[in-house]
Formats: C-alpha cells, structure tokens, sequence
C-alpha cells in the first residue's frame, strides 16, 4: 500500500509559526514520525509540502501513476481552489483531507471547504494527531475494511 | 475504558430502510460488532437507541456518571437540536458524532451539523465503518495518543 | 382499507383553543365524525394524539406493521422535526399532511414545512374539512384511481 | 396567586456545569428560594425541570387547570420550539421567559428566541436573579399594577 | 353548479410533451374525462386553453358572468403572474390551482407560485388525477360541506 | 399638448372590485373625468385599456406617432413587465407611473416597480386623484415650467 | 435545413431606438441580411417578430411542424417568461439565444437569462454579428459537426 | 492572423478523465484538430496548458507580443481567478473564454465566471466543438466582419 | 531598518496598462524611486514583482530571515488568497497593503481584501504617492514613535 | 391654508455645491419663489431650514400649533431618521416628501427612504420644481378636491 | 441610590400622540410618578426629555457625575444611534432600557436594538409601567441583590 | 496651509473611557501633540469636538471660508451618518477619516464606514498615532507630492 501526503502552503514554517495553534513539531519531525507509523501498519508513505498551487496540482497527478490514496492539508488552498478540487477527483485516488486545527471554529473564512467534496474524510482540530487518524481510515478504506 | 454509543430517531429500522443509502444490517447485528470491536481493544461499550430528543439528554446525563467518551449518530436531530448540543457540551465527556451516508451530499438541510461544535470529529459517509473509525478517534484521544 | 389519523402537539386543546382560527369543536368530535366518514367509505380509520415528538415517531413505526396510509396534522412540528420526515419516509406509507388554519398567511415561520417533501399532498386551509379532503385524496390513490 | 416555573432541558445540571456561565447554586436550592420568595409576596409558587420537549407541553396544558401564570426557562429549546410557542399562546397564562445568562451575547443561535413572541417580557443576563425580576414582573401584571 | 376549467400555456401539447413528466394523455381526452367526471357529480363543467396572459385574465372575467368557481393550472405563469392572480381575486370566485407534476420537487423557480394566495387550494403532483382532487375539493366548498 | 393614459389588467373591473380599496367610480366615469379636465388645460387626453402585456406595448409604440406624453397605470405588470419598462424608455416620451393604492403598504410583492426607473414620477395612494396629480405633473414638465 | 429567427418585444423599432447601444439597421434590413446568409448555407431561414408573450409560444409550437431549429431574441422576456422556457423545452428543437447587447454589463435585471437553461448557447454583445455566430453554431450542430 | 489557445489546470488529463463529462479525445489530439482548422483558415494557431495560475498568466503577458487574440479554457480558475482576468484586460487582447461542458449544469460553484467580464463571448457546453466555434467567433471579430 | 516591497500579479505590465487608472511610470521608474526614498530616511529598501502566488509566499518567507517589515501590493491576489494572508501572518513582520487605484471603488469584487486583516493599514488610491504613504507608515510604526 | 417647509442638512449650501446635480439657485432665491408661489394660490407658506435632527424634530412639533401641512426636504436623514418619521406620524399633519434629485438613480443608500411611510407622497427629481409639485399635491389634498 | 431617567425624541408629545398605542397620559404626569415610587424606595430620581441625539449623549456624561444608574427610552434613536450606544456602554453606569409599547411586534424597524446590548436588560411593551419595572430591575441590581 | 482637526461623539471622555482601547491620553493633550507637530510642519491646525451631528455638519460648513483640508474622527456617527458624509463631499475639502482602535475588528457594526467614500484615506488601528498619520497623508495631498 502506498500513500502521498501532501502539506500545502505556509506548513513549512510548522514549528515555528504560531505554537499555541499548530504545535512545537517542525514538519520534517512530524513527516519522519509518519513514515514511520505507515512503517508499522506495511504502507510505503512518502512525503511532500509546497507554496504553490499549480505545483500540488502536479503532486496529485504524479501520484496516480504509483499511489493507492491521499493524505492532503491544503492549509489556505482548503478554502478557494477549485482547481485542486478538480484535481483530486480527476486522480481516482481515495483521498483525506487534514487540518492541525479546528478550522470550523477559527476565522469564518475558514469554515467552508472547497475540497472535502473530494475527499472520503475530513479529519481536523487534533494537531498532528490528525494525520494519524488520516492513516487509519485510509488504510480501512483501502483494505475494504 | 468505557464508551456509550447513541442512536437517534429512526435508526431502530436499519436494514429495513432505503437500504441503498443505509445498507441491510439491523441496528443490533451493528451494536453486536460494535461491542465486540470495543472488547478487542478492551473498551467497555454499551449501546442505546431512542426516538425521543429528551430520552437521548437523559442518557447523556447518566452517562456522566460511568463512561469516558460518547459516540453519538444524532439522526435527523443533528440539524436542529440545541438541546442536545448543550447536553454534550455540560457533560464534558469526549464526544465524536457519526453518520452512516455522507450528509453534506443529501438533502440541504443535511449540510448543516449543530451537535457538531460539541464534538471532537464529525465522521460521516462510510456506512457501518463510521462507528469504527470514530471508536478509533475516541479511543486514540483517551489514550492521550 | 387502513388509516392512521395523526394530531400532533397542542391539537388535544381544540375547541377551547383560538375559535376564531380553530373553530369550536373538540378533537373527540371531530374523531367521531372522521371515523364515521371513513365507515362511509369502508375505511377502517385510527386516530392518535401526542405532544411529543418521540412519541409521534413511534406511532408511525407502529404504523408500519398495520395500516395502508397516514394522514397527519404536525402543527408546530410541521416546521422543524427532520425527524418526523424522516419517519415517514422510512415508513414507506403514502401521507397526507393537514392544517386546519391556512399556515401560509399567519405568522413567517408558519410558511414552511419541512415534511411535505415526503407527503403526496400538502392540505390547509379548510378547518375540520381539511381532513375530509384528505381522506379523498388518500381513498383516491390507494384505490389507484 | 399561583404561579408555575419551567425549568427547561439540562438545568437539572446546574451547579455541575460551566460554574462561570451560570453559577454554582444547584438547581434545587435556587428552586427553594424561589418558593421562599413567592411566600413572602402570598404566591403559592411551584417548580418543575423536564428535559423532553412534549413533557414541558403537558406542563403547560396542566397549568391551565390551576395557575394564574407562567415563569419558563425554555434553555435550549427557545431556539426552536414552536411547539411550546403554541402551548403557551393557547394556555392563555400570562407567561415571562427567563434566562440565567446574557444570551444575546453568546452563540449566534442563541440570539433568536422563538418563545418571546408568546411571553409578556424576557428576562435575560442576571444569573439567578432573572427569577426575581420575573417572579416582579408578573406579580405587577397580575395585580393589575 | 357551474365551474370553469382553464388550462395555462403549453398545456396544448399535453401527451407530445415529456410524456415521463406529464403523461400520455392529450389535454382533448383529459378534458373529456373531466366533464364526464362533471357530469356524474351534476356540475357544468366547461374547459378552455390559452398561451395568452391576457387572455386567460378575460376568461376569467367572463367567468364573473356565469360560472361558480374556477380550476386553474397556470403552468408557468404560476411563478410570475401577478396579472392572474389580481383577476382571480378580483373576480370574486372560489378558485383552485391545479399542477400534474410535482412543482415542488422540479426546477427551483418552480418551488414558488404567486398565484396560490388567492385559490382555496393548491393541488400538485398527482397527474391528471390531480384535477378530478380539485373538482372534488371544489365540490365539497360549493355544497359548503 | 396630446397625452395617452394607458390602464394596465383589470383596471376595468373598477368600481365591481374591492371598493374598499379601489372606490366606487367605473372606469368609463374616471376616463370622462379626466378627459374634462385634460380640456380644461388645453390638453387633448385619449385613453386605453388593455388586460394584454403585448397590447400595452403596442399602445405605446403607436404613441409614439401622435402623444407628447404617457399617464400609465401599469398594475400588475408594474412588478415584473421589463418589456412594459422597455417600451416606455424606447419611446423616448415622458411618462408618469400611476396607482390608486398605496402600493408600498400591501402585499410585499407590490413594493417594488420595474417601471418606476422609466418614468418621471411614480403618483400612488391618492385614489383616482392620484390620475389628476399625474396631469399636473407632465404638464408643468412638458410646458418647461 | 430551416430555423425560425424569432425577435421580441420592441425590436420592432430597432434602428429608430438608442442607437449607441442598438446600431442604426432597421429589423427589415438585418432579417434580409440573415435570410441572404442563410441561402448562403443552404438554410431556409424565415423571421418573425412579436411584442406578444403569448403569440411568440404559439410561434414556437408552429415551428415544431417544419423547423429544424430556433434562434431566438427575446429582449426583455428573457428575464422573466418561463412560459417561453417551457414552450422551447417542449418543442424539442435545439435553440440558441441571441442579444445585441452585452447584458451582462448593462442594468442588473438584465444579468439573469431563465431562458438560456433551454438553449445550446446564449450569444451577446456583438450587435448584429451575434445572430450570424448563432447561425454558425446552429448549423455545425445541425450537421453533428 | 495569430492566435493562442490556452488550456488551464488538469486538462493535461483529458481523454483520461470523466470520459463522461469530457469525452474521450486526449489534449494533444485536440490541439492537433485546432492547428489544423487554423490552418484550413489561415490561422496561426499555436496551444498551451499549464496547471500554474502564475504561468498562465506569464503565457497571457508573452501573447502580447506576437498573438491577435486569445482562447482560453480556464478550467477551475474560472470561478476565482481575478488574476487572470487581470492578465486578460491588461494584454487588450480580444479573448474568447470556452469550456467542455455546460459548466451552468454542473456543480453550483461552477455557474459563476470571473473571467468572462473580460472576454468577447463564452462558449460551453459543446465539448471540444466549443474550441470551434471559439475559432468562428474570433476570426470573424478580427476580420472585422 | 530593511523592508520589502513585493508587488503582485500584473503589475510588472505598469506603464503600459490602462495609464487612465494606474498612471504612465513604469515599474522600474517607482521601484527606482523607492529605494531612492528608502536612503534619504535611511532605509535598505528591496524590491520584488511576481506574477505567481506560491512565489510571492516563498518572498515572504525568505523576508523572514532579513526585513524588519514588508509593503505589499497583493493586486488581484488581495481578493481572494488567504495563503498570502496565512504568510504574512506566520512572517511575524509588520506589513502594509498597498494599491495604486481606490479598489474600493471600482469593480464590485475589489471592494473587499481578504489581506488587510493581516496588516497594519492599507492604503489605496493615490496611485503611486500610496507606497511612499505605505513607507512613512511603517516607517513610524518600527521606529515606535 | 398655512404650510411649513423644512429644508433638511446641507441645503443652506444650494448654488454652491454641485450645481450639476442640484442647480444653480440658492436656497434663499428658492425660498423666495416658494412663498410667491403660494400667495397666488392663497397659501401662507414658511420656510425653514436646519442641519441637526433635533432641531428639525422640534420643528415639526411647532408646526403642530399653526399648519395645516408639511413639506420636507430631509436630505441625508431621509435614509435613517426613524425620529423625524416619528415626528411626522405623530404630528398628525400631511406631509409631502420632496428630494431635488432622483435619489433611486444615485449611491446605492439613498435609494431606500424611511420617512416616505410617514408622507402622503414622494416627489423626487424634478430640480427645485419637484416642491411646486409638491404644493400642488398638498393643496389638492387639503382642500379634498 | 440616585437614577436619571431619559426620555428621547417625541415623547413630551406623550398622551396627545396616537393613545392607542401610549396611553393617556402625559410626560409630566408620568415623571411624577416615578420621582415619587424612587421616593418610596429611597431613590433620588430625575428625569428629562430631548429630541437631540447630542443633547442626549450630553446627559449621560453629566450623569457620569453623580448618578448610579440610568434608564433611558431611548424612542426611534433605539434602532440606529450608535452614538447613544458608546456613551451609555463609556459611562460605566448600569443602565436598563424601557419602551412604552412592544417593539418587537411593530414596524420591523423597530424589532432590532442598537442600544440594548449596553444595557442590563431591555423592558418593552407594559406601558408606563415598563417604567416601574426597570426601576425594580436597577435597584436590585444596585443594591447587589 | 491649514488644517481642521473634528472629533465627533464621546471623544471628550478620552483618556476616561476604556483606556485598553483607547489609551490613557486626555483629548486636551492629543490636540495639544498635534497642533505642535501640525507647527513643526508649517500646518496652522484647529481642533474641535461636539457630541451633535449637526454640530459637526456646521463645523465642516464653517471650514469652507478657511481650512484647506479636514482630519475627522466621526466615531459612532462613522457607521449612520449620511448628513456627515453629504457635509464633506459638499465642501469640496479634501479629508482623512481617522480611528483610534482597529474599527474592522470589533463589533461588528463598526466594519462599515459610510463616511470613507467621502475621503482620500481611512487610517486606523494605530491609537492617536492615526491622527499624526492623517497629517502626514493630507499633507502630502496638499504639497501635491
């Protein structure tokens, strides 16, 4: 089983932007321990973050040439692109869209997602517990469980 | 660990009703598996269904007094019942409400969630596996995991 | 041929209730002359009263397993029990919803009614006749004519 | 003069829930000093808490036969219950609605009330103190004052 | 007892039309059910089809003249005709609103008609069977029963 | 000076229809009334009425041959006729809107004209007085006073 | 092949109304224009004008006897006539809507078409030049080309 | 004559995706198709497709050198793109926007266009035929025909 | 003191696009002038256009690592991009959002900015003397008088 | 017959302030030919003028004493003055709302008016002649012609 | 205990205005009877009257000097001055706001208040002895009872 | 070159009233800042305060004979007052509004300002700062620099 998470904009700087939200963990920290946990549970998962919408939308469609599923935080990108939407559902792949926070009860931008129509899941408010909880139901899901 | 897990109005005719949306298990064929996935993990998971709005408070109330966390499929009560809302949000127990279809993509009035606020996760569209999953989150989340 | 004849919250006051709106006669009489209305017709009529919710719900489960149709009044729950509506969807039974008052030009939120959607006919307007026109209407379709 | 007070869903919890929001007396001892408080003035005062909507209904339907007026904290329900809207609009008791806490200021759905419309005055934001102005405010009425 | 049957615009092409939606029959042999149906109950029945907004308000005037009350599908005038619906209020006459297909579950323009406030009834959804309601909902008002 | 007053649908049921508000006067004695005071002024006044949006704007276009100016009442059509709206500004001559009702203290959908934007003037609420103020305004503009 | 070209309300005095926004070609010499464009094509194309909302349904039902398609400029009916969406719906005859003007950029009520829901394509804004384009794509579509 | 036809996010997939929606030809037939018709025209067609809004917008400021005018297919930037339109008013290219399908009967997000406020005309809804008529409407522009 | 001025999409067109609105300097010419002012209060100023928002992040990141505070002209970016927001947020630095022309009023869509909560101030409309306002106001702000 | 004019805030500034939308005349010059004009017609007509709500308030209660009828200017405050709407009602006297300009074709804000409710008629548009028109109307109605 | 109480804009026409709705009596009347139930109660109580939004804003800042609380009627001013809004919430003083009559079921206007969230309570609807209440209400308050 | 500084209602409280907001500076002391640092600059600045609208309307009225532009912080009337708005484009002077707080992030009311299309700049957020901003701004205007 293999698996892309993608993290969109700004989640570069994770660690070290607003900790009371996001948490003390940089990104490379937290990608190691999700390598780690897919480890475990058999599933070669491979990482990737980017500023830019046009290069998540080109993430995506490499992916259905050797991914079996999604793991996405589209961070801002959540609330306006249609065009990763479109590309989502353009790649087949069974896909969960994550967010650290609780969007819903932040800024009102942030309580419309534009992308959970394509996704099985919407998983957000548990830091990086999210991704996990991602995993878990990607991996039930693929294993037709 | 110790769960309740709720059922709203209507729900007592699973496997007769729309099986198309719903699928053909009855209520206790899923309440058996449920109690036997909590054992696995060792959870004590008991179950409870009722069409009646006030009935479901009373069983919130007394949940205080024995459970950990609370895995709720408000039915048609999650689009108006603030009442309900409040009862989560006084007990303090952990909360994840659950849907067996995928909500946001039936009727109109089905996009909207006001128990949702009261909960940690919103879990909807995987049939029966929506249980699992949100049993998963509750017992992830007890476990400070 | 069987029908349940359904009253909902605050219908058990009529007679005593707003006359100018209401008219004056009890719902016991109004009972008898609907069960005699449908003796006529060589309908076996039933007829329930209820301030609850829960309890409404459960009449039209109870429903299921005898009668051929249900005429129901909803009053106040005609504008937010989703519950209700999904009952009778469930059901499976064809439905006739009644008002006594033409709901449309009383108070705004009076207007709407959220279980029409799931009834063949919406009839208002017309004091204790309402019912008499529903029983036609009702009579009409399950004799396929 | 007699007058009923309504305790609404989940203010049996009082006392045990959110102490900042509506204070640390329970639900008994406020209910002890509200009965102390209409001796003082000659009011046989009694109280009564139901979590179920179509119980409050009933309450109201009996207080017809005895009371000369209403005191209803509707909690949750203000926002939706037309139903008790009916029952109080057709008890013909002259009723005041009553809120420990500010709830223009909380919630957006806190905001609406659908139950004024059928109450003399709304008392809202004073803790338990509300009871008194209410206990006043139809005191005044009744006398004609 | 005299009653006027008008049919709106396009209801010439009835049984050419969209058969799923509308049926099989021609509005000739709908028209020829319907006096007979007339006949049988002792009323006059007359029938008439325009495309004409105006011209369906002079049937209506002329209808002031000699008949009782009026059935009417305005077909798609129903959503816009503030023109018809001033005549049939004008014109004084009891009046019903007919529509064969189910208007509220179709188009979202077709959810709202300006014309019922000024009919007795609006009947929907039910076929041609949906006249023969009208005339019996017409019927029962005339004899004032 | 030449001026056309143009009555829109169901203007000439005046003095049968709801003379609580419309009065008691045919249009055939209001048409003589202004005419005599047209002559009074010097002005040739010629009126039409027509039930018929298409036989409006045909009116309007033949004005434009003969007529210096337009009195219309526009009724119903005052709501929704674009086209009316069109014709008035296509022909290039001044005109006044005329109502014998308050239009904006009715029926919601009154409140708001699409003709207004093409005319001088909207008179309303006067009565048949409200056709004389008509008179005098399209005079004094049209004399450049 | 042969379509109809039907024109609106007031188009009948194109080339004598607002020219800055019409052009100066009267409807006489943009038909003779269309019908020596059609013959180019070998299109048997005839015209026909009508301010009547009525007369332009009974235009497009004739059509139906000998038409392969309909290109239709209903100026301000556009806006409001869903008799005219239906009678296109109907008919069955692939339609295309043309407008002189770009309406989207003119005054707010002209932003909404009901009827180009009915139509392949809506052309505007390029004067006259938008009835050829129409007659393009009307043809490439005619030829499954 | 020099134009350029440029093809937004995902459209690097056609023939792959949604063979329902966007039929079966891949981009690089379809842009061989449109050379070829230039060409039939004396059109110097030449076609681009990017994912990147950033680098549309590039390809749009380079048109300004050497193109006459522009076909674009925005795909999902469409709906949100100001940017783009930007690019578009700014080149002072003539522009024609085009979309496979009838973007106004898919999901509500896609009815509404950023873009075309700053185009000729927009074409959908006639799958890859809406390049076609696209080249019609533009070559006729700049012939000023 | 170090500041970046990054200037967004389309503006690297200035001078050549509409001079009515944005005025006949180049992007040059101002950037020139900025930094010019910049050295007279002392002030390392750099400058930076991009037509692509993930590029326009990656400049506010790397600013993170030099510049005390930032201008911004987000262009069309302003109006939608809460990823630019999110940047400038997580940057920590002080910002100002600048626009040459008043947004707010022109087109509809400009007359909101998704970036200005992110800022210090924005200020609008006075072509390009609005960054040399923008210099003085951050200006001020570092320098805490 | 006496009448009070009230002239509302910012009209002591006629003549010198935009005299494209307002004219040339100064107030005093209008004034002048106001009391002129009701001296013909036998009216004693004052006239006033004032920039605080307070004041004018306190006019319309003076004029309570003496006049048989108002006609005001509001300017600005015809958008919000619920109090001068007051004052009007409870002054018992007709009044005629008068505005230079036609406000429904200006800023968006001055197209809805609060006081017009309060007035017999709105006359707006005509330049000063908009208050001769509205002596005209006040006279008529004063003296019930 | 010292009270101011305010009266706002047209409330010294009290008792001659529209007693239907306000009673008989006048303001001086009224005023005499508070000062001597404050006397009662040991209440040193002042009052006064004025149609200015500033002279009011005036006297609440005098009242910052010596009085404990305010009650104000607060008439149109109650639904757009967030000018008296800012003084009352600035002054510090607790404050109650009385209306005669019950806004909430007036003009629409009326059912929203700009004024009340300063306030500790809003009393409406009782007449002058809305008066009384709010006295009751702020000596409670006051006294910490 | 002279400026007018206008400080509308409730701002002689300052330094008195909610200091977190509004800071501990007196009115008295800012203007005395400001006329020095309007004197560093060569500006001869007049400041003003008034609780009353009209007030404010005939201080910016008077500065027509002698100001050359205009600072105003119009606080609560910022959201309401059309008169005020009408004042300042009647004067012809150019104007700054100003704001102590962050208006756009408080109540929410106070997001809309109706004044601001009256002026060349909106400042706020920065506490008095704002106003030596305004200056800064007006006299760059005023240099044309």
């Amino acid at each position: 089983m293999k698996i892309l998470v993608i993290h969109g904009p700004n989640l570069n700087l994770l660690g070290r932007r607003e900790p009371g939200i996001y948490g003390t963990d940089t990104l490379a920290e937290i990608d190691a321990e999700l390598v780690a946990y897919g480890k475990e549970k058999g599933i070669d998962l491979r990482t990737a973050q980017d500023n830019s919408e046009g290069a998540i939308i080109d993430l995506i469609h490499e992916a259905m040439t050797w991914a079996d599923g999604i793991i996405i935080n589209p961070a801002a990108y959540t609330h306006y692109s249609y065009a990763i939407y479109d590309a989502l559902r353009a790649s087949g792949l069974p896909s969960v869209e994550v967010h650290l926070s609780a969007i819903h009860r932040r800024e009102k931008f942030r309580a419309h997602s534009v992308i959970a129509p394509a996704c099985l899941e919407q998983i957000a408010g548990h830091g990086k517990r999210s991704y996990f909880i991602a995993i878990d139901v990607l991996y039930r899901y693929l294993n037709g469980d």
